[in-house]
C-alpha cells in the first residue's frame, strides 16, 4: 500500500508554481499544486474533464468561468468541463491545492 | 461557482458511516467519509474504477488488497481499481476522509 502524506511531499520553487503528482492513476490526475505568492496557473479549459480544487493551505484567488472567489483552506470549487479556469496565490503566504481531474486527458 | 467549506459539510450519524457527497460530477465521485469511533465500510472492490483515500481528521485504518495502515490527517492511499479495500476508525476521535473514485461507476 503507498501510503502519501502530503505535506511532506509539498515544494515550491520561485521560478513558477509546481504540479506534484501523489498518486499514478490511468484514471485521474491526483496532484499537489504549491503556488508562492503572486504565482499562477493561467486560465484554461479542458474538453471533457472537471476539476477539482481544494485549498490545503493559503488563501487561492479562483477563477472559474467569469466568476472569481478568494478560496481559503478547506474550501474546495469545481471547474466543470469546458469552462475556463485559472488560479493564483494572492495571499501573502504559499499556498497548496489537492487538484483532482478526470477523466485523465489523453 | 459553487464552492463548499468541507468542514460545514461534515455531519456525523451514531448509526452508521455517512457518505456526503461535496460535488456533482459526471465523471467523478468527490465524497466525505464520515466515521465515528468502531463504524467502518467494509471491504469490497469496484472493478474498473480507482479510490483515492485521504485523511482530513482522526485516524482511519485502511486495508487495501491484503495490506492494512493507519493513516492520519494529511496521509492519503490509492485502492487501485479491482483491489478490495475497506475503511474503519480504530480511534477514539471521529474521523473524517475526503474519498474520490473515477470513473464514477455507472
Amino acid at each position: 500500500m503507498v501510503i502519501r502524506t502530503l505535506e511532506e511531499l509539498a515544494r515550491f520553487d520561485a521560478e513558477k508554481m509546481q504540479k506534484i503528482p501523489v498518486f499514478n492513476s490511468p484514471y485521474l490526475f491526483y496532484d499537489l499544486y504549491t503556488l508562492l505568492p503572486g504565482q499562477m496557473q493561467k486560465v484554461h479549459a479542458h474538453e471533457g474533464s472537471d476539476k477539482i480544487y481544494l485549498v490545503l493551505a493559503g488563501e487561492v484567488r479562483v477563477q472559474v468561468g467569469e466568476e472569481q472567489a478568494t478560496l481559503t483552506s478547506g474550501q474546495a470549487t469545481r471547474a466543470p468541463a469546458g469552462e475556463p479556469h485559472g488560479v493564483w496565490n494572492a495571499g501573502e503566504k504559499p499556498a497548496v491545492l489537492l487538484v483532482v481531474m478526470a477523466p485523465r486527458p489523453s
